[in-house]
């Protein structure tokens, strides 16, 4: 099982559209440090899964029969954007593993195209080959699913978006070893950040989970700039993901 | 005035996600005949106004501040996705011309962050500098407006997308002289397309709507297979789009 992230950033990514501040005017130029949607590649057996849609360019990273699934955790527009052009092809139909959610996102239940959207039940396992997939739910503005992902032996949790975790949620995880968390994390210490978690209450979270070690992702730009000053005084096992960083092994 | 068609493809686009023929095979490896999203960008007097916002790609193609306004046709996903990142974004407001349409796309409207969504009504003409901008009724799913624009004694009529005009439309239009009409064209002779003019409603409507030149766009996989075969045969004036085509001068 290997888990790469894709995408690191919140809606707005890095760098910022319309923002000349010192960090975005780097990132600009230095393509490595750029934040797109939040997203994964999940590669288990030969077979690959597309954890959220946010990409804009998913039909020419991968090209058609080369994804076994799409796993969604909500329908906000940041992590589906890119199913509006891939539905229409005519590749095989593509499972959508999701949350229930009867809105979705604007008509891509209306018109599905190739998406195959399967809707899923929180804590109820599906078994993908030798992946089990367990959907569990997480606290957010739209119906949310997190993912613990199980095969042979090791179990990553993915948990976004979300701020805080409700408790059922983290009796699951707790009964887990967990090689992995990636959890999001928006904003910088002190900084409330609506429906996601601020570094306060990644801490927390970092202690209550207590996986091997912890992966930030979904980083504003804010928590962007306070990172690249403050990333030493993270506590150890607490890391800042980046787009391409490999999760797992 | 002048008017250059950023893309002429339909939701799908060409090449068309996990099809392998021969036409789709070519166009993958030559860019010059991908059809991205139907859009266009309109540039008067130093103020550029992109013409639809389904490029996935707008805050890299139009750095802040190098657009003066988005003229939208229609809430459907082709139409707007570019904006669901462009949002999030601190530019300056940037002006978006629009049908009145109360669903939008997805949470457009709820969070319009940098976007001044501005509803217009039909045949109401508004003035953006020397540029005349008149909104027409289409034929369509969702409410949607065609623009004719005018400036310095030019005129060019964007009908997309649409099956047909009303005749409060082609009234209006019969009026003026027109230098191009820019207009949907999703398939080919005798073949239906929902909600979009076949070339059977394309070539009736040239000769109704007497422009110096009609211009084709919306072009989906069939009809442009068929227009790598065919284009020869078409009618004098009647010319089919390809991204980066400029209509006028």
């Amino acid at each position: 099982m290997r888990l790469t992230l894709l995408g690191t950033g919140d809606a707005a990514g890095m760098p910022l559209y319309g923002c000349n501040c010192d960090r975005c005017t780097m990132v600009k130029v230095n393509a490595e440090h750029q934040r797109g949607p939040t997203s994964a590649l999940l590669e288990v057996d030969n077979k690959r899964y597309l954890i959220d849609a946010g990409l804009m360019d998913i039909a020419d990273r991968f090209p058609a029969s080369t994804l076994d699934g799409i796993i969604l955790t909500h329908f906000h527009a940041d992590h589906v954007q890119g199913l509006f052009h891939l539905r229409w092809g005519i590749d095989q139909k593509i499972p959508v593993y999701c949350p229930p959610d009867s809105s979705g996102c604007a008509d891509l239940f209306k018109h599905p195209g190739i998406l195959d959207f399967q809707v899923q039940r929180k804590f109820e396992t599906i078994d993908l080959g030798a992946l089990k997939l367990t959907p569990v739910p997480l606290i957010h503005s739209k119906p949310t699913f997190g993912y613990l992902m199980e095969h042979n032996g090791h179990s990553i949790a993915y948990l976004v978006d979300t701020k805080d975790i409700p408790p059922r949620t983290e009796e699951f995880l707790s009964k887990k070893l967990l090689n992995a968390v990636v959890l999001d994390t928006s904003a910088p210490p002190g900084v409330e950040s609506g429906n996601h978690n601020n570094l306060d209450n990644t801490l927390m979270l970092q202690q209550r989970i207590d996986a091997k070690k912890t992966v930030m992702t979904h980083i504003g730009h804010d928590f962007d700039i306070w990172l690249s000053h403050h990333h030493k005084s993270l506590p150890e096992g607490l890391i800042p993901g980046f787009d391409n960083y490999i999760v797992f092994p």
